[in-house]
This record gives C-alpha cells, structure tokens and sequence, in this order.
C-alpha cells in the first residue's frame, strides 16, 4: 500500500464537517487509527508490542537492542489538522516499504512507535504516553487526570486493557531503542525545503486559572454587587498577550469554560488554560509571572477568587547534537528550532533523539488548514527512509 | 396536596450535584415538570389546553372568555434556582386550592399558565412561547432559531406534537384572557416584605457577537502572525462592563464558546452574548453602541472579523396602573420595578397585565443559591388567592 493509499484511509476518520479533525485518545476516533496502525502493522509482518503506557510500537526484526525507532502520534487537538502525528506514522511505515523495496536489510532492528495523547487534549498534560514512558510523570498524577467529562485517565486506560498500576517509566523498553527519529510536520514557516532537522525545542508549558466568583441575575443585579469572574478572566487574556510582547515569547488561551453560562445569568467561575512558550525559560516564567499577577490583580479588584496553578512544563530541549548533525549532512537540510513540543522532546531526555520536519507552505497547525505538499511529503518518505538505513547499518 | 408537597415533587428535577436547575425547554427535565404539571391539574379536574406554540393553559370553570390567568414559567437557565418560575405556577395551583377550601365559586374562568422557554436558555430568545403567542416574535423567525447542537425551533416542536406551520400569534386565545397576574420570586434586594406589586420592567436585550479569526499553533505561530478572536472577545467582555458603568445599566457576558478549544491552539473563532438592560432605552442603546465599537475596533487591531447583532429587545414595560393600583391597595404591598424580563411583560402588550413578587432575602437569582423562605411563598399563595378572588368576582 502506497503512502497515498495509506492517507486517504486514514484521512477520513475523525474529520468534521469544517474540515478539522477531532481524534482524542481512546475515544472511537483515534480508536479507529489505532485498529488501523495494528492492521497496517500485521499487513507488513511487523510485530506489534503495546508497552505499559499506551503506546504501541511495530517492529521490523524483533525488539531491540540499539533499536531505531521512527514514529509520531494519531490523537489531534479539537478542530486539528490532518498531518500533526499521523504524517510520521504513515511516513515511518512507507519508508520501511521504500527499504524493503530496496532490498535493505538492516543491521539493527527497526521500530515504528504512535505514542498516546501526544496533544493532551482529552486529559490536558501533552505527550502524555512518552512522559510516562521516560517516567516524567508521576504515574499517581497521571491516573488522577481527568477528561471533560470527569473520567479518570486510569479508570479510562483500565478499559482499554491497560493496567493503571503497571503505568510509568519502563526502562527496559527504552533500554531497547538505541535512538528515536521522529518525522514531523513542519508548524511554522521557517524551512524553505521539502525536508528539514530538528535543532531543538522551545521551552513551554501549560497553566490552569481558576476564577471563582458568585452566579447571579444579569438584569437585577447591580454592578456593584457583582462578582462576575468573567471580568477578571478577561484582564488575564489580554495579560498574557502584552506580557508575551513584553518578553518576547508567545501566550495564547485557547481554552475557557464559562460556568454555567447562561446569557442571563453572571457566571459562577470561569476555567481558563494559558500557553506559554519563550526561546528561554526565564521569558516563559517572566510571562507567566506577569500574567499570574494580572489575574491575581484584577480578581482582588472584582471580588473573586482566583488560583491558577502549573499543568505541565517542558523544558528546552537540546536535540543529539551527534545524531543532528549526522541527518543534516546526510539530507543536505536545514537545520532549524521549533517552538512546537512533540514527544521527540520527551524521549530526547533518555535517549539520543532527532526529529525531520517536512514543509508546510503557510505554517498553519492545529487548524483544518494545516497542510503539507504531496510531494513534501514524499520526500519526507525518502528521507526518513534514507536516515533509517543510515542508522540501522546494514 | 399543599404547597409544600408540591414543591417537594418538583424540587429534584433536573437538579445537578452542585444544586443549579437545568430545565431547557423540551429537554427530559422540562418535560417532567410539563408531566407534573398535567397530572396536576388533572387531579384538580382542571382542564388542560395546550396552545399552539407550546405553551400549557390549565381551566378552572372552562377556557374563558374574560378569564383570569395566572402562571408563570418552569424552565429554568443553565444553573439556575428552584424559583424562578416554577414558584409562579406551583402557586397558582395552591391558591386554586385555597380559594376551593373556602368555598369560592369565582364569577370569571380562571386561568394557570406554564410558558415555554422563558429562559430562552435553549434557543437563545427569551420569553419565547409567550412572544409567539401574542406576535412578538415572526414564527419564521423562531421555527428557525437553533440550539447548542444545532437542532432549529421547528424541528424540536414538531417532535412534541405541535405544528411548526401553526406557531405564531393566537388572537382566539388572548381574546379570552382579560388580564394576567404572574406572581414571581424577587431577583433583586429591594422588597422588604414578604409580597410586592411589581411597576414595571427596564428595557432589555440580547446581543450576539461572531469573532472570527484564524486558527493556528499556540507554539509557532508568531505574535505578529496571529489572528486571535480571544483577544477583541476579551476586550468585548471588559467594555461592556465600562459601558454599563458610563451610562448607568448593567451588561453581562454570561456565556461565550471558544472554537475549537484547544489549550495549544489559537481559536479560529469566538461567540459571545452580551446582555444589557438599563433604567430607559437610551441608556440601553448607549451601552450596546459602546460595546460593539470597541469590538469593531479591537476586532481590527487583531486582525479578526466580527459581526454583531440583536438577538431580542425588549422594549420598557409599564404594567397596567389600574390593575397594579387595585392590587397593592388590595395587598398594601410596596410597589417596585424590576431589571428581569418575565412573560408578563410580554403579554402585558396584548391584555392588562400585573405581577406579584416574592421576596428573596439575598437577591441572589439565577444560581443554585436563589431563595425565598417557605413563610413568603405562602404569604405569596395567599396574596395570589386574595388576587385571584377579587379579579374573578364571586
């Protein structure tokens, strides 16, 4: 099966009617690309081996040791687009077809990982299978995380057959993979060529804000009266705006729940999720200070009470310079940073770790607008199947 | 069966964990208390008529002409109190029975309404089954308004039984009501004695406004490149409290929905509703002007689109001076205004129209901490009965 018969299976699942994708983990859609990865997988006499954590890896010539491993994720964000993950899944299963093609048979053996909740938009800590593979989770924190719904991250993994006690670092996995190369979409507008290498990560991190006032009736109620927490959220939104501008780094809320919203009615708390990412940790603490004071401000000065507390932090991440610079020479690429985090970040803390980045023409992501060329993408193909016969010997 | 027992009966439904009611019209909850309130008045042998825009008229002494009617509403806002509405109709069922226990045999038909989607919680226009019913609100119009998942008016009344093609204003009907009394829990703090006579109801209206921006990565995407409709949304949310201060009105931003909701995802798109009352119609014009200015112009500065426009208005009502007069000298009761929209301000355009308002010991409304103690709410029962007894004449 080509690459492009592998997209177009995969493309229509979990897509919405605008065009964004909405495949959040172990909900039917990303459910449904994970039958179709094992499927895939079995189809190529790849052996699959779900590890502890979630994520499942396909291997060519049996797992391990000083495995090379390829691979990404299938879950998206809410209204995503549809090469974030799935491309370096699809990327890493036709390069094997492309080496296969050729004859190769390499030295080390072969893995293709799709890690889960990579975007952490179903239990809200990113990367959430690599985290607890690498053990920079604390497994207790993770069965404790909740859905939308209120479900629990274990009990919800314990009905996927998971075992929610047997969550966490696994060192006898990552003692098998000699190296990971993740394939990625490129999310912003830096690289001018079909394919490209990863530098490092940004630092960034997610916050939780919690503002709690008093519902009440929004015609009989005097201004003065109020508590309405939608006031003080709002200063916050536009806090974490001037302070990325202040410090040079970016802040974005893209997440609010206004509680219990009504039209009518002055809200009783409103939940609100800052992103903040900088080129160095002291820009993203000084944004987070600022906005972290902000919203203390102008909660005091609207009678209500604010918390607002850490979700996530990763920090910046240095990529093998070795393993850099030995892909860039080999594809004759770019090598350039990003701000985006991807798992290859979390491995990147256990073992030596480089990420590909193909093209995307108007640096577009976590958008139905998101897109990557065909032909980028299959020079990603070629790529990624060139740095795994360079890496696996044969 | 007392007021108290009634009272119990309804006090569970569609109550959540934290106390707030969840009655949207035509939803299980509202339909339960719709199923309370037939079974109701059929054990009293009153007449059920329901009309044809969704609305249910219980008789006592057959369907007018130059009824009494009295009722109220049993839906109830996202989060909202136990009553707010259903007090008026469970009322109205106890003074029937206090006036049967003394004998009454009153001269005129009297009335008990229960109004559909007072709230407007559901699809958006408040009062809505009683502006249909008096032609305040084009049918085209309503069978066309959707709710949170997209399903229109039309549709959802069709599936209960009424004909969208015969909804709209029903002379037949108000030719046989002489004249309407809602009795209401107070929202505010100026009633200083268990029952009062309410003068009037400010100007008010619901505002919606489409921020619509571009989706993108919350990591990569550069400030400079972002178009972010949280950004003229919050701006939006901090004016109208300026506004509301600068022209002496109140505005609320009670419920607003950040698309796709994504903590790493700039939003494509923001939807927010503003409401906004005033003591005169100026004051309500000024503030909604002020804050679409200043959405129009953040909208630019952000590079984000934004439509706005008025979802309903409801104009300053006067309730009846004679009607009023005789029933605060009939109650000595204080005569006040309130800043809540009810259906009897609705029908007060089409008969002679009054309301009687319970007090509420904290003003608070719209939340799971609206009260009113069980003394007042008899005290209402009885000033209601007293109402109901002098207007149908023995």
């Amino acid at each position: 099966m080509t690459f492009e018969q592998m997209w177009a299976e995969l493309e229509p699942i979990g897509r919405g009617p605008d065009g964004g994708y909405r495949r959040f983990a172990w909900t039917g859609p990303e459910l449904e690309c994970r039958a179709w990865f094992l499927a895939q997988a079995a189809a190529r006499g790849l052996d699959v081996e779900p590890d502890a954590n979630g994520n499942l890896f396909a291997w060519w010539g049996g797992p391990g040791p000083d495995a090379v491993v390829t691979g990404s994720h299938l879950d998206s964000v809410p209204g995503g687009g549809a090469y974030d993950g799935p491309l370096g899944v699809v990327s890493a299963l036709a390069a094997i077809d492309l080496l296969r093609e050729r004859g190769v048979r390499p030295a080390r053996p072969i893995g293709v990982a799709a890690f889960a909740e990579e975007e952490g938009a179903r239990f809200g800590v990113a990367c959430l299978g690599s985290r607890l593979l690498t053990g920079a989770i604390d497994p207790d924190r993770a069965r404790g995380l909740r859905d939308a719904e209120g479900r629990r991250f274990g009990e919800v993994v314990a009905g996927h057959g998971l075992d929610p006690l047997a969550l966490g670092r696994d060192d006898a996995l990552l003692g098998r993979i000699g190296c990971f190369v993740e394939l990625h979409v490129e999310q912003g507008r830096a690289l001018d060529a079909p394919v490209g290498v990863a530098a490092s990560i940004v630092p960034h991190g997610r916050w939780r804000f919690d503002f709690t006032g008093r519902g009440d009736h929004a015609g009989t109620t005097l201004l003065e009266d109020r508590c309405d927490p939608a006031l003080p959220f709002a200063h916050t939104v536009l806090a974490a705006r001037a302070a990325a501008e202040r410090h040079g780094g970016v802040a974005t809320v893209g997440r609010a729940e206004i509680v219990p919203g009504g039209v009518n009615a002055i809200p009783s708390a409103v939940t609100a999720w800052l992103d903040a990412r900088g080129p160095a940790e002291p820009v993203v603490r000084s944004i987070v200070e600022d906005v972290g004071r902000a919203a203390d401000r102008a909660a005091t000065e609207h009678g209500v009470a604010v918390e607002w507390a850490e979700e996530s932090y990763s920090a910046a991440v240095e990529f093998d310079a070795g393993l850099r610079d030995r892909l860039a020479r080999l594809l004759d690429a770019q090598v350039l940073p990003t701000a985006a985090g991807h798992d290859a970040g979390v491995l990147a803390a256990r073992v030596p770790t480089a990420m590909l980045f193909v093209r995307n023409p108007t640096g577009i992501s976590h958008s139905p607008a998101e897109h990557a060329d065909l032909a980028d993408c299959l020079a990603g193909v070629a790529a990624l199947a060139a740095v795994l016969e360079e890496l696996a010997g044969t």
